[in-house]
Protein backbone atom coordinates (compact mmCIF):
# COMPACT_ATOMS: atom_id res chain seq x y z
CA UNK A 1 0.00 0.00 0.00
CA UNK A 2 2.61 2.64 1.25
CA UNK A 3 3.88 2.52 -3.10
CA UNK A 4 1.18 4.49 -3.84
CA UNK A 5 1.67 6.93 -1.35
CA UNK A 6 5.64 7.68 -1.52
CA UNK A 7 4.89 10.68 -2.71
CA UNK A 8 3.58 11.43 0.65
CA UNK A 9 7.32 10.98 2.58
CA UNK A 10 7.89 14.27 0.24
CA UNK A 11 4.36 15.98 0.75
CA UNK A 12 3.58 18.63 3.27
CA UNK A 13 2.37 17.07 6.95
CA UNK A 14 -1.24 18.59 5.91
CA UNK A 15 -1.92 16.78 3.35
CA UNK A 16 -0.73 13.38 4.91
CA UNK A 17 -2.79 14.29 7.60
CA UNK A 18 -5.92 14.72 5.15
CA UNK A 19 -4.93 11.50 3.74
CA UNK A 20 -4.63 9.74 7.09
CA UNK A 21 -8.38 11.11 8.64
CA UNK A 22 -9.84 10.47 5.51
CA UNK A 23 -8.74 6.54 5.59
CA UNK A 24 -7.21 6.99 2.51
CA UNK A 25 -3.68 6.05 3.85
CA UNK A 26 -4.00 3.05 6.24
CA UNK A 27 0.12 1.89 5.73
CA UNK A 28 2.94 2.28 8.29
CA UNK A 29 4.65 5.94 8.96
CA UNK A 30 8.34 5.21 8.85
CA UNK A 31 9.72 7.93 7.09
CA UNK A 32 6.73 9.90 6.64
CA UNK A 33 6.18 13.75 8.36
CA UNK A 34 10.07 13.39 8.11
CA UNK A 35 11.50 16.06 10.88
CA UNK A 36 8.08 15.45 12.93
CA UNK A 37 7.94 14.03 16.43
CA UNK A 38 5.59 10.36 16.08
CA UNK A 39 4.33 8.66 19.06
CA UNK A 40 2.60 5.66 20.18
CA UNK A 41 -0.85 5.32 20.88
CA UNK A 42 -2.84 4.15 24.76
CA UNK A 43 -6.44 4.89 25.35
CA UNK A 44 -7.50 3.82 28.39
CA UNK A 45 -10.41 4.14 30.82
CA UNK A 46 -10.21 7.25 33.09
CA UNK A 47 -9.87 5.15 36.27
CA UNK A 48 -6.67 3.63 34.87
CA UNK A 49 -5.05 7.17 33.79
CA UNK A 50 -3.87 7.94 36.66
CA UNK A 51 -2.11 4.81 37.44
CA UNK A 52 -0.78 4.17 33.52
CA UNK A 53 0.48 8.22 34.55
CA UNK A 54 2.67 6.71 37.32
CA UNK A 55 3.93 3.75 35.05
CA UNK A 56 5.08 5.92 32.53
CA UNK A 57 6.79 8.05 35.09
CA UNK A 58 8.68 5.37 36.41
CA UNK A 59 9.71 3.92 33.28
CA UNK A 60 10.63 6.87 31.31
CA UNK A 61 12.87 5.31 28.98
CA UNK A 62 10.35 2.50 27.59
CA UNK A 63 7.19 5.10 28.25
CA UNK A 64 8.54 8.34 27.08
CA UNK A 65 5.30 10.22 27.91
CA UNK A 66 4.78 13.28 25.46
CA UNK A 67 1.15 14.06 25.50
CA UNK A 68 -1.97 13.53 27.42
CA UNK A 69 -5.80 14.33 26.63
CA UNK A 70 -8.02 15.64 29.30
CA UNK A 71 -10.60 12.99 30.22
CA UNK A 72 -13.36 12.46 27.00
CA UNK A 73 -11.49 14.74 24.93
CA UNK A 74 -10.12 13.72 22.36
CA UNK A 75 -8.21 16.73 20.62
CA UNK A 76 -4.40 16.39 21.40
CA UNK A 77 -4.21 20.07 22.34
CA UNK A 78 -0.52 19.88 23.57
CA UNK A 79 0.45 17.78 20.49
CA UNK A 80 -1.12 19.92 17.04
CA UNK A 81 -3.39 22.22 16.06
CA UNK A 82 -5.83 20.31 15.12
CA UNK A 83 -5.42 16.30 16.00
CA UNK A 84 -8.48 14.30 16.80
CA UNK A 85 -6.94 11.36 18.26
CA UNK A 86 -10.16 9.38 17.21
CA UNK A 87 -9.47 9.47 13.57
CA UNK A 88 -5.22 10.67 12.97
CA UNK A 89 -3.64 7.66 13.43
CA UNK A 90 -3.49 5.34 10.43
CA UNK A 91 -4.63 2.13 11.98
CA UNK A 92 -5.75 1.03 15.62
CA UNK A 93 -6.08 -1.92 17.32
CA UNK A 94 -8.83 -2.83 19.81
CA UNK A 95 -7.94 -4.83 22.85
CA UNK A 96 -11.07 -6.36 25.38
CA UNK A 97 -9.66 -7.46 28.47
CA UNK A 98 -5.84 -7.41 27.55
CA UNK A 99 -6.71 -9.31 24.24
CA UNK A 100 -6.18 -8.14 20.56
CA UNK A 101 -9.97 -8.17 19.28
CA UNK A 102 -9.53 -6.38 15.66
CA UNK A 103 -8.01 -3.55 13.63
CA UNK A 104 -9.54 -0.70 12.41
CA UNK A 105 -8.63 2.93 10.67
CA UNK A 106 -11.21 5.02 12.80
CA UNK A 107 -12.18 4.60 16.48
CA UNK A 108 -14.81 7.34 16.49
CA UNK A 109 -17.38 5.00 17.38
CA UNK A 110 -15.82 3.12 20.20
CA UNK A 111 -14.62 7.38 21.94
CA UNK A 112 -16.38 7.76 25.14
CA UNK A 113 -16.16 10.30 27.75
CA UNK A 114 -14.63 8.43 30.17
CA UNK A 115 -11.47 7.39 28.30
CA UNK A 116 -8.19 9.08 28.40
CA UNK A 117 -5.60 9.01 25.79
CA UNK A 118 -1.44 9.27 25.80
CA UNK A 119 1.03 9.85 23.35
CA UNK A 120 4.41 7.85 23.71
CA UNK A 121 7.49 8.65 22.27
CA UNK A 122 9.04 6.30 19.61
CA UNK A 123 12.19 5.18 18.11
CA UNK A 124 11.74 7.17 15.05
CA UNK A 125 13.19 10.14 16.77
CA UNK A 126 16.70 8.68 17.14
CA UNK A 127 16.77 6.57 14.19
CA UNK A 128 16.70 9.79 12.13
CA UNK A 129 19.94 11.11 14.17
CA UNK A 130 21.48 7.94 13.98
CA UNK A 131 21.01 7.53 10.34
CA UNK A 132 21.62 11.44 9.81
CA UNK A 133 25.01 10.81 11.43
CA UNK A 134 26.17 8.12 9.17
CA UNK A 135 25.25 4.99 11.38
CA UNK A 136 24.15 2.28 9.58
CA UNK A 137 20.79 0.83 10.65
CA UNK A 138 20.29 -2.76 8.84
CA UNK A 139 16.50 -3.19 9.61
CA UNK A 140 15.93 0.41 7.54
CA UNK A 141 18.39 -0.18 4.65
CA UNK A 142 16.74 -3.88 4.54
CA UNK A 143 13.07 -2.56 5.10
CA UNK A 144 12.54 -5.00 7.66
CA UNK A 145 10.85 -4.31 11.04
CA UNK A 146 13.50 -3.62 14.09
CA UNK A 147 13.90 -7.12 15.94
CA UNK A 148 12.68 -6.48 19.92
CA UNK A 149 13.19 -8.61 22.71
CA UNK A 150 11.60 -9.67 26.04
CA UNK A 151 14.20 -8.95 28.71
CA UNK A 152 14.87 -9.66 32.40
CA UNK A 153 14.51 -6.37 33.39
CA UNK A 154 11.45 -5.65 35.97
CA UNK A 155 9.96 -2.01 35.09
CA UNK A 156 8.43 -0.25 38.32
CA UNK A 157 5.32 -1.25 38.41
CA UNK A 158 2.34 0.71 39.42
CA UNK A 159 -1.33 -0.69 40.42
CA UNK A 160 -2.20 -2.97 37.93
CA UNK A 161 0.50 -1.94 35.66
CA UNK A 162 3.89 -4.49 35.52
CA UNK A 163 6.09 -5.78 32.87
CA UNK A 164 9.42 -7.25 32.05
CA UNK A 165 11.33 -4.73 29.66
CA UNK A 166 10.79 -5.12 26.05
CA UNK A 167 14.23 -3.51 23.70
CA UNK A 168 14.79 -2.69 20.20
CA UNK A 169 18.05 -4.48 19.03
CA UNK A 170 20.48 -2.50 16.28
CA UNK A 171 23.77 -3.92 15.74
CA UNK A 172 26.11 -1.24 15.17
CA UNK A 173 30.06 -1.05 14.23
CA UNK A 174 31.92 -1.28 17.03
CA UNK A 175 33.47 2.08 16.42
CA UNK A 176 29.99 3.90 16.28
CA UNK A 177 28.82 2.39 19.41
CA UNK A 178 29.74 5.37 21.80
CA UNK A 179 28.36 8.00 19.05
CA UNK A 180 25.40 6.51 18.87
CA UNK A 181 24.88 6.40 22.88
CA UNK A 182 25.83 10.24 22.82
CA UNK A 183 23.13 10.64 20.16
CA UNK A 184 20.37 8.88 21.11
CA UNK A 185 20.92 10.15 24.65
CA UNK A 186 19.77 13.76 23.55
CA UNK A 187 16.22 12.10 22.73
CA UNK A 188 14.47 11.53 26.07
CA UNK A 189 11.54 11.45 24.96
CA UNK A 190 12.67 8.89 22.18
CA UNK A 191 13.50 6.02 24.66
CA UNK A 192 16.92 8.18 25.42
CA UNK A 193 20.61 6.21 25.43
CA UNK A 194 20.87 2.54 24.95
CA UNK A 195 19.79 0.13 28.51
CA UNK A 196 22.34 -2.12 27.27
CA UNK A 197 25.12 -3.31 24.83
CA UNK A 198 27.15 -6.55 23.95
CA UNK A 199 26.02 -9.58 25.48
CA UNK A 200 22.22 -10.38 25.34
CA UNK A 201 22.33 -13.08 27.99
CA UNK A 202 22.74 -10.42 30.49
CA UNK A 203 19.37 -9.12 30.14
CA UNK A 204 17.99 -11.94 29.67
CA UNK A 205 17.98 -12.98 25.97
CA UNK A 206 18.45 -15.93 25.33
CA UNK A 207 18.95 -16.10 21.27
CA UNK A 208 19.35 -12.64 19.33
CA UNK A 209 18.47 -14.58 16.23
CA UNK A 210 14.93 -14.60 17.12
CA UNK A 211 13.01 -11.83 18.44
CA UNK A 212 10.15 -12.13 20.33
CA UNK A 213 8.57 -9.34 17.59
CA UNK A 214 9.69 -8.10 14.59
CA UNK A 215 12.22 -9.77 12.06
CA UNK A 216 15.66 -11.49 12.50
CA UNK A 217 18.49 -8.83 11.80
CA UNK A 218 22.00 -10.36 11.48
CA UNK A 219 24.51 -9.32 14.00
CA UNK A 220 27.55 -9.16 11.15
CA UNK A 221 31.12 -9.98 12.03
CA UNK A 222 32.45 -7.49 14.43
CA UNK A 223 29.27 -5.77 14.87
CA UNK A 224 28.03 -4.90 18.22
CA UNK A 225 23.75 -5.22 19.64
CA UNK A 226 22.84 -2.28 20.79
CA UNK A 227 19.58 -2.01 22.98
CA UNK A 228 17.26 0.53 23.51
CA UNK A 229 13.88 0.55 25.53
CA UNK A 230 10.82 -0.05 23.53
CA UNK A 231 7.04 1.14 22.92
CA UNK A 232 6.29 -2.38 23.15
CA UNK A 233 6.77 -2.81 26.87
CA UNK A 234 3.67 -0.34 27.18
CA UNK A 235 1.54 -2.93 25.62
CA UNK A 236 2.83 -5.53 27.43
CA UNK A 237 1.88 -3.69 30.63
CA UNK A 238 -1.85 -3.70 29.66
CA UNK A 239 -1.53 -6.73 28.50
CA UNK A 240 -1.09 -7.47 32.09
CA UNK A 241 -3.53 -4.77 33.94
CA UNK A 242 -6.39 -6.73 31.17
CA UNK A 243 -8.35 -3.27 31.43
CA UNK A 244 -12.13 -4.09 30.08
CA UNK A 245 -11.37 -2.19 27.02
CA UNK A 246 -7.87 -0.50 25.78
CA UNK A 247 -7.10 1.38 22.09
CA UNK A 248 -3.38 1.63 20.67
CA UNK A 249 -1.82 2.41 17.16
CA UNK A 250 -1.33 -1.04 15.20
CA UNK A 251 2.47 -1.52 15.55
CA UNK A 252 4.41 1.22 12.87
CA UNK A 253 1.20 3.24 12.46
CA UNK A 254 2.23 6.55 14.32
CA UNK A 255 0.39 9.52 15.16
CA UNK A 256 2.24 12.02 13.66
CA UNK A 257 2.45 15.02 15.55
CA UNK A 258 3.20 18.78 14.99
CA UNK A 259 5.95 18.87 17.12
CA UNK A 260 9.75 19.62 15.69
CA UNK A 261 11.61 15.97 16.64
CA UNK A 262 14.44 18.48 18.02
CA UNK A 263 11.75 20.56 20.10
CA UNK A 264 13.18 20.97 23.68
CA UNK A 265 9.77 20.31 24.96
CA UNK A 266 6.73 17.97 23.72
CA UNK A 267 4.16 21.26 24.03
CA UNK A 268 2.99 23.76 21.45
CA UNK A 269 2.73 27.53 22.65
CA UNK A 270 -0.84 28.29 23.66
CA UNK A 271 -2.02 30.05 20.93
CA UNK A 272 -3.39 33.64 21.43
CA UNK A 273 -6.92 34.28 22.75
CA UNK B 1 20.90 28.24 61.52
CA UNK B 2 22.56 26.53 58.95
CA UNK B 3 26.09 27.80 60.25
CA UNK B 4 25.72 24.86 62.74
CA UNK B 5 25.77 22.69 59.90
CA UNK B 6 28.28 23.83 58.00
CA UNK B 7 29.46 20.07 57.94
CA UNK B 8 26.57 18.30 56.27
CA UNK B 9 27.58 20.55 52.96
CA UNK B 10 30.71 18.22 53.45
CA UNK B 11 28.60 14.81 54.99
CA UNK B 12 27.62 11.90 53.63
CA UNK B 13 23.86 12.08 52.34
CA UNK B 14 22.93 9.33 54.94
CA UNK B 15 24.00 11.96 58.31
CA UNK B 16 22.60 14.80 56.43
CA UNK B 17 19.35 13.12 55.87
CA UNK B 18 19.16 11.35 59.70
CA UNK B 19 19.41 15.37 60.75
CA UNK B 20 16.95 15.92 58.85
CA UNK B 21 14.22 13.17 59.60
CA UNK B 22 14.36 13.71 63.34
CA UNK B 23 14.18 17.51 62.97
CA UNK B 24 17.92 18.21 63.92
CA UNK B 25 18.07 20.16 60.74
CA UNK B 26 15.09 22.39 59.52
CA UNK B 27 17.31 24.81 56.95
CA UNK B 28 17.37 25.14 53.66
CA UNK B 29 19.23 22.96 51.30
CA UNK B 30 20.90 25.18 49.06
CA UNK B 31 24.86 23.54 48.98
CA UNK B 32 23.88 20.92 50.56
CA UNK B 33 23.54 16.67 49.90
CA UNK B 34 26.13 18.05 46.03
CA UNK B 35 25.59 16.08 43.41
CA UNK B 36 22.65 14.95 44.49
CA UNK B 37 18.87 15.80 42.41
CA UNK B 38 16.85 17.48 44.68
CA UNK B 39 13.01 18.38 44.21
CA UNK B 40 10.17 20.63 45.08
CA UNK B 41 7.30 19.03 46.78
CA UNK B 42 3.59 18.96 46.13
CA UNK B 43 1.23 16.36 47.92
CA UNK B 44 -2.64 16.59 46.76
CA UNK B 45 -5.29 14.98 47.29
CA UNK B 46 -6.02 11.69 45.10
CA UNK B 47 -9.01 13.22 43.32
CA UNK B 48 -6.87 15.86 41.99
CA UNK B 49 -3.87 13.89 41.12
CA UNK B 50 -4.59 13.00 37.50
CA UNK B 51 -5.37 16.66 36.45
CA UNK B 52 -2.10 17.81 38.63
CA UNK B 53 -0.12 14.96 36.58
CA UNK B 54 -1.58 16.43 33.50
CA UNK B 55 -0.33 20.14 34.56
CA UNK B 56 2.99 19.20 35.01
CA UNK B 57 3.33 16.81 31.42
CA UNK B 58 1.84 19.53 29.71
CA UNK B 59 3.85 22.34 31.48
CA UNK B 60 7.58 20.41 31.95
CA UNK B 61 9.57 23.91 32.19
CA UNK B 62 7.97 25.32 35.34
CA UNK B 63 7.08 21.58 36.46
CA UNK B 64 9.94 18.57 35.71
CA UNK B 65 7.87 15.82 37.26
CA UNK B 66 10.58 13.57 38.60
CA UNK B 67 8.94 11.41 41.27
CA UNK B 68 4.99 10.50 42.26
CA UNK B 69 4.00 8.42 44.90
CA UNK B 70 1.07 5.34 45.05
CA UNK B 71 -2.21 7.05 46.60
CA UNK B 72 -1.55 6.77 50.10
CA UNK B 73 2.06 5.51 50.29
CA UNK B 74 4.14 8.10 51.54
CA UNK B 75 7.49 6.25 50.11
CA UNK B 76 9.02 7.58 47.21
CA UNK B 77 10.45 4.44 46.48
CA UNK B 78 11.70 5.74 42.98
CA UNK B 79 13.72 8.12 44.37
CA UNK B 80 15.39 6.82 47.20
CA UNK B 81 15.96 3.94 49.21
CA UNK B 82 14.00 5.45 52.12
CA UNK B 83 12.70 8.26 51.52
CA UNK B 84 9.63 8.49 53.96
CA UNK B 85 7.87 12.11 52.73
CA UNK B 86 6.61 12.74 55.50
CA UNK B 87 9.54 13.54 57.34
CA UNK B 88 11.84 13.94 54.63
CA UNK B 89 11.81 17.81 54.08
CA UNK B 90 13.22 20.03 56.28
CA UNK B 91 10.53 21.62 56.87
CA UNK B 92 6.59 22.30 55.17
CA UNK B 93 3.69 24.61 54.37
CA UNK B 94 0.42 23.76 54.82
CA UNK B 95 -2.18 25.33 52.30
CA UNK B 96 -5.82 24.92 53.02
CA UNK B 97 -8.20 26.03 50.31
CA UNK B 98 -4.91 27.73 48.68
CA UNK B 99 -4.11 29.81 51.71
CA UNK B 100 -1.37 29.31 53.40
CA UNK B 101 -1.96 28.57 57.54
CA UNK B 102 1.16 27.00 58.52
CA UNK B 103 4.89 26.00 58.52
CA UNK B 104 6.16 22.63 60.05
CA UNK B 105 8.87 20.01 60.25
CA UNK B 106 6.67 16.96 60.05
CA UNK B 107 3.64 15.52 58.18
CA UNK B 108 3.22 12.30 59.66
CA UNK B 109 -0.09 13.41 61.82
CA UNK B 110 -1.61 15.08 58.53
CA UNK B 111 -0.83 12.37 56.18
CA UNK B 112 -3.62 10.35 54.94
CA UNK B 113 -4.95 6.92 52.62
CA UNK B 114 -6.13 9.72 49.83
CA UNK B 115 -2.83 11.83 49.40
CA UNK B 116 -0.35 11.42 46.34
CA UNK B 117 2.94 13.12 46.69
CA UNK B 118 4.67 14.67 43.63
CA UNK B 119 8.63 15.55 43.33
CA UNK B 120 9.35 18.31 41.16
CA UNK B 121 12.80 19.14 39.65
CA UNK B 122 14.39 22.43 41.04
CA UNK B 123 16.93 24.46 40.03
CA UNK B 124 19.55 24.34 41.93
CA UNK B 125 20.91 20.99 39.57
CA UNK B 126 21.45 23.67 36.87
CA UNK B 127 22.87 26.10 39.08
CA UNK B 128 25.83 23.62 39.94
CA UNK B 129 26.34 23.27 36.15
CA UNK B 130 26.76 26.78 35.71
CA UNK B 131 29.07 27.79 38.53
CA UNK B 132 31.01 24.32 37.64
CA UNK B 133 31.63 26.12 34.14
CA UNK B 134 32.69 29.82 35.88
CA UNK B 135 29.44 31.42 35.08
CA UNK B 136 28.83 33.71 37.93
CA UNK B 137 25.46 33.52 40.00
CA UNK B 138 25.32 37.11 41.87
CA UNK B 139 22.55 35.52 43.84
CA UNK B 140 25.09 32.71 45.19
CA UNK B 141 27.79 35.09 45.49
CA UNK B 142 25.87 37.10 47.57
CA UNK B 143 23.81 34.85 49.62
CA UNK B 144 20.71 35.81 48.75
CA UNK B 145 17.55 34.20 47.19
CA UNK B 146 16.96 34.34 43.04
CA UNK B 147 14.54 37.13 42.09
CA UNK B 148 11.48 34.98 40.75
CA UNK B 149 8.63 37.25 38.61
CA UNK B 150 5.09 36.84 37.39
CA UNK B 151 5.21 36.91 33.85
CA UNK B 152 2.30 37.14 31.13
CA UNK B 153 2.98 33.63 29.80
CA UNK B 154 0.20 31.51 30.19
CA UNK B 155 0.63 28.10 31.01
CA UNK B 156 -1.06 25.48 29.52
CA UNK B 157 -4.27 24.54 32.07
CA UNK B 158 -5.24 20.95 33.43
CA UNK B 159 -8.59 20.94 35.02
CA UNK B 160 -8.36 23.60 38.12
CA UNK B 161 -5.02 24.06 37.76
CA UNK B 162 -4.10 27.37 35.63
CA UNK B 163 -1.29 30.11 35.91
CA UNK B 164 1.16 32.26 34.23
CA UNK B 165 4.04 31.01 34.36
CA UNK B 166 6.73 32.43 37.17
CA UNK B 167 10.10 32.76 36.44
CA UNK B 168 13.58 33.17 38.02
CA UNK B 169 16.07 35.81 36.57
CA UNK B 170 19.76 35.84 36.24
CA UNK B 171 21.79 38.49 35.33
CA UNK B 172 24.77 36.92 32.91
CA UNK B 173 27.95 38.48 31.08
CA UNK B 174 27.06 38.23 27.88
CA UNK B 175 29.77 36.50 26.13
CA UNK B 176 28.28 33.45 28.50
CA UNK B 177 24.63 33.70 28.01
CA UNK B 178 24.85 31.07 24.74
CA UNK B 179 26.53 28.22 27.17
CA UNK B 180 24.53 29.05 30.12
CA UNK B 181 21.31 28.57 27.61
CA UNK B 182 22.97 25.21 26.36
CA UNK B 183 24.16 23.92 29.77
CA UNK B 184 21.01 24.17 31.24
CA UNK B 185 19.09 22.33 28.70
CA UNK B 186 20.92 19.17 29.71
CA UNK B 187 19.33 19.18 32.70
CA UNK B 188 14.90 19.12 31.65
CA UNK B 189 14.24 17.81 34.90
CA UNK B 190 15.84 20.88 36.50
CA UNK B 191 14.11 23.59 34.12
CA UNK B 192 15.72 23.07 30.89
CA UNK B 193 16.96 26.04 28.80
CA UNK B 194 15.64 29.42 29.81
CA UNK B 195 12.53 30.49 28.72
CA UNK B 196 13.21 34.40 27.29
CA UNK B 197 16.82 36.14 27.28
CA UNK B 198 16.48 39.75 27.40
CA UNK B 199 14.02 42.76 27.38
CA UNK B 200 11.79 41.74 31.01
CA UNK B 201 8.71 43.91 29.05
CA UNK B 202 8.65 40.75 26.93
CA UNK B 203 7.15 38.83 28.90
CA UNK B 204 5.23 41.04 30.65
CA UNK B 205 7.89 41.88 33.62
CA UNK B 206 7.22 45.31 34.43
CA UNK B 207 10.07 46.35 37.15
CA UNK B 208 13.36 44.09 37.14
CA UNK B 209 13.85 45.93 40.22
CA UNK B 210 10.73 44.68 42.03
CA UNK B 211 10.67 40.99 41.71
CA UNK B 212 7.80 38.62 43.19
CA UNK B 213 8.93 36.29 44.88
CA UNK B 214 12.93 36.44 46.64
CA UNK B 215 15.12 39.09 46.77
CA UNK B 216 16.08 41.63 43.94
CA UNK B 217 19.35 41.08 42.30
CA UNK B 218 21.35 44.24 40.11
CA UNK B 219 21.22 43.69 36.33
CA UNK B 220 25.35 45.38 36.33
CA UNK B 221 26.98 47.05 33.27
CA UNK B 222 26.70 44.53 30.32
CA UNK B 223 24.95 41.91 31.96
CA UNK B 224 21.98 40.26 30.41
CA UNK B 225 18.61 39.23 32.33
CA UNK B 226 18.22 35.41 31.73
CA UNK B 227 14.99 34.05 32.38
CA UNK B 228 14.53 30.83 33.43
CA UNK B 229 10.86 28.45 34.44
CA UNK B 230 10.08 28.64 38.08
CA UNK B 231 9.07 26.11 40.97
CA UNK B 232 7.20 28.30 41.97
CA UNK B 233 4.66 28.18 38.89
CA UNK B 234 2.70 25.07 40.44
CA UNK B 235 2.02 26.82 43.39
CA UNK B 236 0.58 29.57 41.76
CA UNK B 237 -1.63 26.77 39.98
CA UNK B 238 -2.15 25.19 43.25
CA UNK B 239 -3.44 28.40 44.73
CA UNK B 240 -5.80 28.52 41.34
CA UNK B 241 -7.20 25.20 41.99
CA UNK B 242 -7.22 25.68 45.88
CA UNK B 243 -7.53 22.26 47.10
CA UNK B 244 -8.89 21.82 50.55
CA UNK B 245 -5.34 20.36 51.90
CA UNK B 246 -2.13 20.75 49.81
CA UNK B 247 1.25 20.23 51.71
CA UNK B 248 4.10 21.30 49.76
CA UNK B 249 7.98 21.59 50.41
CA UNK B 250 8.79 24.90 52.50
CA UNK B 251 10.57 27.08 49.61
CA UNK B 252 13.91 26.58 49.70
CA UNK B 253 13.52 23.50 51.83
CA UNK B 254 14.35 20.42 49.38
CA UNK B 255 13.23 17.05 49.54
CA UNK B 256 17.28 15.75 48.45
CA UNK B 257 17.14 12.39 46.26
CA UNK B 258 19.49 9.54 46.11
CA UNK B 259 19.14 10.16 42.71
CA UNK B 260 22.77 12.10 41.04
CA UNK B 261 22.09 15.18 39.66
CA UNK B 262 23.91 13.80 36.27
CA UNK B 263 21.71 10.46 35.93
CA UNK B 264 19.65 9.75 32.63
CA UNK B 265 16.53 9.55 34.43
CA UNK B 266 14.93 10.19 38.19
CA UNK B 267 14.59 6.40 38.68
CA UNK B 268 16.85 3.97 41.23
CA UNK B 269 16.94 0.76 39.68
CA UNK B 270 14.65 -1.15 41.25
CA UNK B 271 16.40 -3.95 44.13
CA UNK B 272 16.98 -7.35 43.50
CA UNK B 273 14.07 -9.22 45.37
Amino acid sequence: MTTDFDHLRRTDLPALRGAIRTGRYAGHTAGLGRGYLQANLVILPADMALDFMRFCQRNPKPCPLVGVSDTGDAMMRTLGRDIDIRSEVPAYNIYRHGRLERSVTDITDLWSDDMVAFALGCSFTFEHALMQAGIPLWHVENDTTVPMFRTDRACVPAGPFSARMVVSMRALPPDRVDEAVALSRRYPLAHGAPVHVGDPAEIGIIDITRPDWGDPAPVKGDHVPVYWACGVTPQVAIEAAAPPLCITHRPGHMLITDIPEEAEVPVLAPQAA
